[in-house]
C-alpha cells in the first residue's frame, strides 16, 4: 500500500523564501497545525480514499437521499471534531482566523489525502466567505456558526441542463412570497448537493426574479436550506446522481426545486457578483486540489522508483553490478518524467503560497488577476504531471494497486469545474488584463522586473527575457484584440500559459535565492528553466498567429 | 447515446493520396469490406463497449476460469462467423490474404467500436504472424487454421513480477521432457490470458532453458496451449485478474505455469528474436488502437458540439440572434481544442496507412524504423487528443453518458503496454537509427527531401525546414552519443517526437497535394503547420541540452 506524507519541509522553506505573517499564528504554531493535519490525513483521511473510489454514494430514489460509505462519514466527523474545517474562518463565528498562507497548505494536505471528500468542506468554506461578505445579519447569525463548525455544509447551485459556461441562460425562477421567495427549477452537477455527512445543507442558488432582465444581468442569488429554521424539510430534492470517471466520494447531484423557500443574498439581479466571491475562492481551491493530486502522484512514483530495478544504466559509474539490474532512477527518461513533475509541482506550490499571502495582505487586485492563472495553468499542468508520474511506473501505474490511476481520474475534473480552463483564459484576457487600463498587469510585471534584480544571475536573465516576451504578447493583444475581439479570444489560452510560466520562473528565482546556488533546489530550478520554461516560445509563436488558422473552417467543414 | 461511423471517405482519400495495391482486393472490394465492418461495428461491436466497461470479467478461483459478459462473447462470435478476424491471414490456413493497407483500416474501425475486446483478435493476429514465420510445420498445421478462424486465440507471455521492461531478468524455466519441455514460472499482465471466448488459448511464453546464458541472450520462446492436442488441460492456469483503470473487456491475467507442456518455437536462446516478430506487429496495432480511440473521441466531441449552444460569438457575423446562444463551434478555444485533434488524427492515420503500404511492399527496414515512432508518438498524441476532445465537452466529458471518459481511461494503457514509450524511443535511437551505418535513416530522409519537391509550396517549405532540423538533431546525436551513450538515451524521446512531427508534415503535404489548395484538408493542414508543427522547436532545443539538467540530481536528492 503506497503512502503519503505532507511536504511540510517545503512549506517551511516557502515561509523562508516569501516571508510569513505570524500575527495570528506564529510559525511554530503553524507548523504544529500542519503536523496535526498530516497525522490525521495519514491515519484517517488517506485510508478512505480508495474506499470512497470503490464504493460510490448510493441514491435512494424513494426518499431522495444520498448515503456515503460509513468510512467517509467517520473521516468527515474526525475533521470537524478536531476543528480542522473551522481553522480559516472568522473567530466571531467560532473559526480560527488562520492566515490563508497556512490554510492553503492545510488544504493541500487534506486534498492529497482524499480529494473528493475535501470538496465538501472546501465548497462550504467558499459559501461561508460569500455569506460573510454578502448576506444580511439575520442570515449570518442563523447559519454561519454551523457552517464554520462543519455541522452544516454549503453548495453552489449554478448549472442547469441548458447552461453550464453560459449562466445568462439560467431559467430557475424565484417568486416573492411573504418575507422570502419560492424557487422553481432544475439544477445539475451540484457537488455534495445531497449527502448524509451533515445535519443541514445550505444551497446558494442562482435564479431569476420576475421581470428580471434577460441574460446575466437578471440573475439573483438565493440561500435555500435543505431544512428550514423550524426543522421542516424544504422543497429542494436530489433527483439523481451522475456517474463519473472519478471523484466518487463527491456525490454530483441533480437538484429539483419545487417551490423551495429561498432568501435573497445581496442585491436583486446582482447575484453573479455575490456568487463570484464564492467562485473565486473555489477556483483557487481547485488549483490546489489538482496540485495536491500531482504531489501525491509524484510521491507515489518516487516510492515505486526507489524500489524498482530494471535494466542497466548506459553510464558505467551508475551501475550496481552486485544487483540484478539498476534502480530505475538512473535512467534518463524516467528522470525526465519525474523532473517534469518535481520542477513544476514545487514552483506551482510557491505560486499558490505567494497568492495566498497576497490574500492575507489584502492585495485583492493581484489575487483577482492571478486566480484564473492558478485555476487554469495549475490544473492543466497537474494533469500532465500525474500522467508523467503514472507513466514512469509502467503497468503498475495503470492498475489499482498503487492508487495513481485514481489520482489520474480524480484530477481530470479540475480542468472543467468551477469554470472550464477556457473560461479562465477569457477571464484573464477579457476582464483582468484590461481592467483599469491594465493597472494590475503593470503592477505585477513591475514587481517581477524589480525583484528580478535580486535573483541569482541565471534566473534573473530568464525572468527578464520571459517578461519581455510577455510584454510583446500583451502588446500584440492590445493592438489586435481592440480592433477584433475574436483575436483576443483566440489567443487567450496560450497567453495565460505564457504568463504562468513566467511566474513559475520568478518563483524558482526566489526559491534558489534562499536555497543557494548548487543546492537541490537550484538543480531542479535549472531543469525548469532549461526544459520547461522553453514552452513559452510555442505559446508566444501561437499568439502571434492569432485567429487565422483557427477560424478558417466553415460551418459545414466539421 | 452517442454514435460512431467509420471514416471510410478518409480511407478512400488516403488510397488516392498514397496509392493502393489492388492485386488481391481491388478498391471496390476493399470499400465493400469496410462498409460491412462499419455496419457490424455500429450494430454489434460498439453497443458492447460500455457493457464491457461496466461488467468486468469475473474470475472463478476454484476452477481458475475467466468469464466475460455474454454480450462480449456474442460480439466475438459474430466477428469470427463473418470471417472478419481471418481477413488478413494466409489463404493456406483459411485466411483472406488481404493487404495491410486495408487491414489497418479494418483494425481502426473495430478498435473504435470496442477497443479492449479487439485486443483478443489483435494479439491472436500477431501470434499467427510469429508462428507463420518461426514455427515448425507440424506446429503450424496443428494450430494455424484454428487461430486464423478465431476458434483459438493467442497470447504473448513476457512479463514477470520482477521484469517488465527488462526481459533479461526472466526466471521462468523450461526443462526438456520427451519431445517437448515442461515449463515452470509465473507470468503477469497477460492480455486475454484466460477467457471463455475461444475453444483453446495458445500462449507464446518466454522462458529459459537449463544452462542458458544470463540476460536476454538466454531466452527461448515456447508454445504452450491451454488444451493439449488430446484434449487434456495443460498446466497453465490463471491465478488472478488485475484491477485496472480501463480496458475492462480485456482480462489482464496472472498466469501460473506448473510444469505446463511447451514446444520450442524457433532456435534455442533466440526467443526474443521470434517474439519480436509478434511484438512489432502488436506495436503498430497499439498505435492504431490509440488512434481509433482518438477518432471516436473526436466524433463524439463534434456530435456534442453541433447540438450545444453556449454564449455569443465575439464576432457579429457568427451570431445567430434568433437562438438563445450560439453554437459552441463559433468559439475559438473550442475550435482550437478540436483542430488540435483533427489535424493530428488525420495525419497520424495517413502515417499508419503509408507504413501499412510499406509492409505490403516488403519495405521491412522502413517499417522497422517507423514502428517505434508509430507506437510512441501516436499513443502519446492520441491520449492528448482524447483529453482535448473531452475538455471541449465540459462536464459532459467527465460523466459516463457520452462514453468519452471511457475512451480516456481505455487509451491510457497504450502508452505503456507492448513496450513503454520510453522503450520505443530507445529502440529508435539505439537500434533503428545506427543500424547499417544509418542507412534506413538516410533512405527515409532522402525520400522526404525528394518528395518535398512535389508538394504544395507551404508544405514543401515546412517539410524541408523540419528535415533540416532533424538532420541537425541527428548530427548532434552522432557526435555526442557515440562518446557518451547516456546522452543518446537522454534525448531519445524528444528525438522521436521531432521525427514524428516531420513525418506528419510530409503526410499533410501529400494530402493537400491531392485535395487541392483552399480545400478543407488544406485548412486543417495549415492549422497543423502553424499550430502543431512548431512544437518541433521545443524538442530540438531539448535535444541540444542533452543530459546535463536531467542527470544533475544525486541519489539522495529525490
Amino acid at each position: 500500500m503506497p503512502t503519503y506524507k505532507a511536504p511540510i519541509t517545503e512549506f517551511k522553506f516557502l515561509m523562508q523564501c516569501f516571508g510569513y505573517d505570524d500575527s495570528t499564528y506564529d510559525s511554530d504554531t503553524a507548523l504544529s497545525i500542519m503536523n496535526t493535519v498530516d497525522q490525521l490525513t495519514q491515519q484517517v483521511i488517506f485510508p478512505t480514499n480508495q474506499i470512497g473510489d470503490d464504493n460510490h454514494p448510493s441514491y435512494d430514489s424513494q426518499n431522495k437521499t444520498v448515503t456515503l460509505p460509513k468510512e467517509i462519514s467517520q473521516a468527515y466527523n474526525t475533521l470537524i471534531n478536531q476543528g480542522i474545517v473551522s481553522l480559516g474562518h472568522p473567530s466571531e463565528y467560532g473559526g480560527g482566523n488562520a492566515p490563508q498562507a497556512l490554510l492553503g497548505f492545510v488544504a493541500e494536505i487534506l486534498l492529497s489525502g482524499n480529494s473528493s471528500l475535501s470538496m465538501c468542506h472546501g465548497l462550504t468554506s467558499s459559501a461561508i466567505l460569500c455569506l460573510h461578505h454578502c448576506a444580511s445579519e439575520p442570515i449570518k447569525s442563523l447559519y454561519l456558526n454551523h457552517l464554520v463548525s462543519g455541522k452544516y455544509s454549503g453548495t453552489m447551485c449554478l448549472t442547469e441542463p441548458q447552461c453550464g459556461t453560459d449562466l445568462g441562460l439560467i431559467k430557475t425562477k424565484a417568486s416573492p412570497h411573504q418575507e422570502h421567495y419560492l424557487i422553481h427549477g432544475q439544477k445539475i452537477w451540484i457537488t455534495f448537493g445531497e449527502h448524509n455527512l451533515t445535519e443541514n445543507i445550505i444551497h446558494l442558488v442562482l435564479a431569476r426574479l420576475p421581470d428580471a432582465p434577460d441574460g446575466i444581468k437578471g440573475i439573483s442569488l438565493f440561500l435555500v436550506p435543505k431544512f428550514l429554521d423550524d426543522g421542516t424539510r424544504n422543497a429542494i430534492y436530489c433527483s439523481g446522481l451522475e456517474k463519473k470517471m472519478g471523484i466518487h466520494s463527491s456525490p454530483t447531484c441533480s437538484m429539483s426545486l419545487d417551490g423551495a423557500h429561498g432568501w435573497l443574498i445581496g442585491e436583486p439581479n446582482k447575484g453573479l457578483r455575490a456568487m463570484f466571491v464564492m467562485m473565486n475562492d473555489a477556483r483557487i481551491y481547485v488549483g490546489i486540489q489538482s496540485l495536491a493530486l500531482a504531489e501525491v502522484s509524484y510521491q507515489t512514483a518516487i516510492e515505486f522508483a526507489k524500489q524498482r530495478r530494471q535494466s542497466r544504466s548506459t553510464n558505467i559509474k551508475r551501475q550496481e553490478l552486485n544487483e540484478p539490474a539498476d534502480n530505475i532512477l538512473v535512467h534518463p527518461d524516467v528522470r525526465r518524467q519525474l523532473l517534469s513533475c518535481k520542477s513544476t509541482n514545487e514552483s506551482m506550490r510557491a505560486l499558490v503560497f505567494m497568492t495566498q499571502k497576497m490574500i492575507d495582505n489584502h492585495e485583492h487586485e493581484r489575487v483577482s488577476f492571478l486566480t484564473p492563472i492558478i485555476k487554469s495553468y495549475i490544473t492543466e499542468r497537474s494533469n500532465r504531471n500525474i500522467s508523467s508520474a503514472l507513466q514512469s511506473m509502467g503497468g503498475s501505474g495503470y492498475v489499482k494497486d498503487w492508487l495513481i490511476e485514481q489520482y489520474y481520474r480524480d484530477a481530470r475534473i479540475t480542468m472543467i469545474y468551477e469554470g472550464t480552463n477556457t473560461i479562465q483564459a477569457l477571464d484573464l484576457v477579457g476582464r483582468k488584463l484590461p481592467k483599469d487600463g491594465g493597472k494590475t498587469y503593470r503592477d505585477i510585471i513591475g514587481m517581477l522586473r524589480e525583484e528580478s534584480e535580486t535573483l541569482p544571475e541565471q534566473y534573473k536573465r530568464c525572468l527578464i527575457e520571459s517578461v519581455d516576451k510577455l510584454d510583446q504578447a500583451t502588446q500584440w493583444l492590445m493592438s489586435n484584440a481592440l480592433q477584433d475581439a475574436e483575436q483576443g479570444v483566440a489567443v487567450a489560452s496560450p497567453y495565460l500559459n505564457a504568463f504562468a510560466l513566467t511566474l513559475l520562473c520568478y518563483c524558482w528565482g526566489k526559491m534558489v535565492k534562499t536555497a543557494g546556488e548548487g543546492s537541490t533546489k537550484d538543480k531542479t530550478g535549472l531543469y525548469f528553466i532549461e526544459h520547461e520554461l522553453i514552452e513559452i516560445d510555442v505559446h508566444l509563436a501561437t499568439i502571434k498567429k492569432g485567429k487565422t488558422y483557427i477560424m478558417s473552417h466553415g460551418r459545414n467543414e466539421w
